[in-house]
């Protein structure tokens, strides 16, 4: 997707933390919606940016994360985006399924769907798609 | 803007790493651009909470940081998210401020300003308001 001269300038621009990771925003490229919050390192930016389809850093597994490699919910990248502090990533992506799209392991569309209101912490957002359909 | 109960069962939810501190992502709640991504501690999430005014904590300055309290670039909070594992925040927020909104300090409307091309790194959204006149 992006050439390697790219890529090498991007990891050059690009501040990781102490733990060799860098947080990354995904962002629907169509509706705006912002769907998740989660890692990547050297590895996982080089490998999204040269095929396109997004991969992270999962923290709880401390392996590459191939966004829907199980869920068959993966991201597929429209636009690369980093801060003026070079220390965060927006991603635009294509949120891609079978069925509904559901960025979230719950089945919601987006991670974010949980507030508060007058009687504390609540679900806002409706479940998409019966999470036993996206890990069977 | 929310009840102290509210304030209470979110701190209780939320889920802060080793630092004290959770990402936030700041979103302009008409359009739907990510606006910056900034960390908040216990205090921040509380004062954001009962004020309705954007705070955050300054990783480099160590303090409290009152959005907007010397750029005038003021966020006002419209609707308060958090996902599904308790550990990032999305802020839908109303950016204001005297003329041109920006969010970033270098006067863009979003820190999510550079991005990657076929020459490497690159500026793609324009300065809306001279950053000399946010802090004078």
């Amino acid at each position: 997707m992006y050439s390697e001269a790219a890529i090498h300038a991007a990891l050059n621009a690009l501040r990781f933390d102490h733990n060799g990771l860098i947080p990354a925003i995904a962002q629907d490229a169509d509706s705006g919606l912002v769907l998740m919050l989660a890692w990547m390192n050297r590895e996982a930016v080089t490998e999204t940016l040269r095929t396109g389809q997004v991969v992270y850093w999962s923290r709880s597994r401390n392996a590459l994360w191939r966004k829907g490699e199980t869920s068959g919910q993966t991201q597929t990248l429209v636009d690369f985006r980093f801060d003026c502090d070079e220390d965060a990533l927006l991603l635009k992506v294509h949120q891609t399924g079978t069925g509904a799209h559901a960025a979230c392991h719950t089945g919601r569309a987006s991670c974010f769907s949980w507030g508060i209101g007058a009687e504390g912490v609540m679900v806002i957002d409706p479940v998409m798609i019966d999470p036993s359909r996206l890990y069977t």
